[in-house]
């Protein structure tokens, strides 16, 4: 069996992470649960800065938030002495509240409202990512109305397409992100920011993709950046400091999937960076890399019970679980893949192929096709493997169900960092304006036979 | 242009419902916002009593909460003397919180959870559709438990599956859903329940799909469904009062979508029920229908300002909303399609094509491709049409942003039924546990430059 991080089989035959049985977790804060292996998520945040250290000290990770961003997981990152990567007032906010130094922060995003570009200057942040040329407009505006100096990267679609381990480059990329460098754009916004005396170009930033497996398409956006940071400098004679090469990098879902390892990209990061450097003759970047999924999705499971079962005799065998595309939409609207287990009997050999249904009355709620599992039976506790990123961040009440718990895991140590939604707290926003107060006012309905 | 409900264009040239302006309310309440045109529910909801009244007395409607519900839209549903068909505890939560009265109410899922069922039996819903034999020994057992009658409806798969105007027949679905007719499932479970003395068969119950256009799926689910209360007639000696025929009419999304009248779909189901009802020499059911989307779908409107435009040129001009995937998951999850107007100035002449993106930080963040419009300019007020069908339903915090209000327009009367959430909304269920409190323990990371 494929065992995560500290994830073992402890003495009563459970799955466990560290020391803590899941089985007695599910039992303690109920289903579906959201469980994280701390120590993994440190490993990883370790991972990509000692791998910086030994190959490119002049490096900075920033965890991309959107995958998963709790005021815990903010904590977590300062700890281990990451920067951050944020994409809305939200994820800036869980930032400022959860005392994140404002420096490391880099704020992305296609369409920065007026309101969240003032938050990110009044809160400082360190880098704004700026996206287009409306955007350097507005920011230049803000920033001489406050005399006051805004480091920012540009965002730059480099033409290349990364989906897994496929690349595909061309020269303009259709994309709503970013800053073209064929059509002049890119060239159009280097100009404009350093004639601006409010705005600090700090360098460039492209992200190629996510889930990408191989190590191909980041060393070919590598070349692209290095190359036209090179010639920019010819064009202005600015060499630019910083170069942020974004996120992307793909974790184990199913048997099937092998991402390159975090140390041997950075590695080809590295190097690619330094022999363009040197082909260039000019000086190294400082490189900004923005991991999300390969951070915290191995580190995420989530629980659920088995619910019902059903046989569709010659078709397949429905095992429903209490949970579903509202905990995990990522089965629902990429068809994504993932590894299961029972927790409370992972040991038994899987003799049965199930196909795991989610509880949402909707017919494309199905978390997994094809599952290998133990006969399966209910109350079992099934574990569903790497759903630490874009599962809780992507949570919906869809079908008014409830966000689940969500646990950090760290050896003997088990702590709630998000509270189980309530059903009291489902109505909490919630007004009935005295027009709908009123009692029906005609004779109503019989008790089943709809006339007025 | 094509105006729906009580849409109109007002003195001063802006896009109205009722006597509200949009453009003022998008002032007045921010943006995004979910607005809902209360008096065009009103009308679909009376439209849907009134083609039972004439056609079929002896029916009932029960709105599809999962389309959309709140405390406000449980009041509205009361008022105009539907039912309710609710998927879950939360939806079952709230119907109880808005006084809807219980014996209206049908509990659907095809994962009810020990605890959902125990709530439905402690509020006395009026009907439970039990999705498979399992569910059927459970709730059998909790019943005589109570020593209480437990009325239910069996779901059914009909062997239809219909999509949008194309529907296909099987002998046997592959579906998550229901009790299959060739396997015999259904007929083992009609024999369990009339063997129980706490378990009342009012009847079946079938859903064939959603946003169908066109009613011969409708009416071929009909007649099976009344050639197999037939057969069990035949089998059993047991006339079923009931048949619930589910939902899944559609509605006009786009310029080209034609679906069949409430009226129309209405007297046809009448007359099949009435044609079958004769050839089986057997008396009328009950029936049941439980419109969600052809009820609420193209009374919201979601209005969003424009923010950032950019050209690819050769390509496309993206125009940014200040929404996206998060108030709208349809877009991404189903490739829908969507009609859209600029609420300040719906009369100028749509001379571009431009595509609307969201802001969410995903490429697939696109809610309309290739819309006309006039030539858009950031702080326009975009109105997205027919989005009150799972979309506040669907909303999800990715990229943590913030869940938007709610407004019902009633002729001069507006009210919010939701309230927008806040950034202290977000992070109100989280905690800090002891050890992420910690500051970190090492000579940190310089101001940029990753080393331990």
């Amino acid at each position: 069996m494929y065992m995560l991080g500290s994830m073992t089989i402890n003495s009563r035959g459970h799955l466990a992470i560290g020391e803590q049985d899941l089985v007695e977790l599910a039992e303690k804060y109920g289903t579906p649960l959201y469980v994280y292996d701390e120590s993994l998520i440190r490993e990883r945040c370790r991972a990509y800065r000692e791998a910086l250290n030994q190959h490119y000290p002049q490096g900075e990770i920033l965890f991309a938030g959107k995958a998963f961003l709790t005021l815990g997981m903010g904590r977590l990152l300062l700890q281990e002495g990451l920067g951050l990567d944020v994409v809305s007032a939200g994820e800036l906010y869980i930032a400022a509240q959860a005392g994140f130094p404002m420096e490391r922060v880099c704020f992305h995003g296609n369409n920065k409202s007026p309101a969240e570009l003032k938050m990110a200057l009044d809160l400082g942040v360190g880098r704004i990512a700026v996206d287009s040329l409306m955007e350097l407009d507005r920011l230049e505006e803000k920033a001489s109305r406050r005399r006051k100096i805004v480091p920012l990267l540009l965002r730059v679609r480099p033409g290349i397409s990364a989906d897994t381990h496929r690349y595909i480059q061309t020269g303009q990329e259709d994309s709503k992100f970013g800053l073209g460098i064929s059509d002049g754009q890119v060239f159009a916004a280097v100009k404009k920011v350093l004639k601006s005396p409010y705005l600090e170009l700090l360098g460039l930033h492209c992200h190629i993709g996510s889930q990408i497996l191989d190590s191909q398409p980041f060393q070919l956006a590598a070349e692209i950046m290095m190359d036209l940071r090179e010639e920019i400098r010819l064009k202005t004679g600015t060499l630019l400091p910083e170069l942020n090469l974004g996120g992307g990098l793909g974790i184990r879902y199913i048997a099937g999937d092998r991402p390159v390892g975090i140390s041997d990209l950075v590695m080809l990061l590295a190097e690619t960076l330094k022999k363009k450097a040197r082909e260039h003759n000019s000086t190294l970047p400082r490189l900004l890399l923005e991991p999300g999924r390969s951070i915290v999705g191995e580190a995420g499971i989530t629980l659920y019970t088995v619910g019902t079962i059903k046989d569709v005799p010659g078709v397949r065998r429905y095992v429903s679980v209490d949970g579903g595309m509202s905990d995990n939409l990522r089965s629902a609207l990429y068809g994504a893949r993932y590894r299961a287990l029972l927790a409370n009997r992972p040991q038994e050999p899987a003799e049965e192929t199930v196909t795991v249904a989610g509880k949402a009355c909707e017919s494309g709620d199905i978390l997994i096709y094809d599952l290998r599992l133990p006969s399966p039976r209910p109350g079992d506790i099934l574990a569903v493997l790497s759903t630490g990123a874009y599962h809780f961040s992507m949570f919906s009440h869809y079908n008014r169900h409830l966000r689940p718990a969500v646990v950090f895991i760290n050896g003997g140590l088990t702590e709630l960092v998000v509270k189980r939604e309530t059903l009291e707290d489902l109505i909490r926003p919630e007004l009935i304006p005295p027009h709908l107060e009123k009692e029906p006012d005609f004779k109503t309905v019989g008790e089943l036979g709809g006339s007025a």
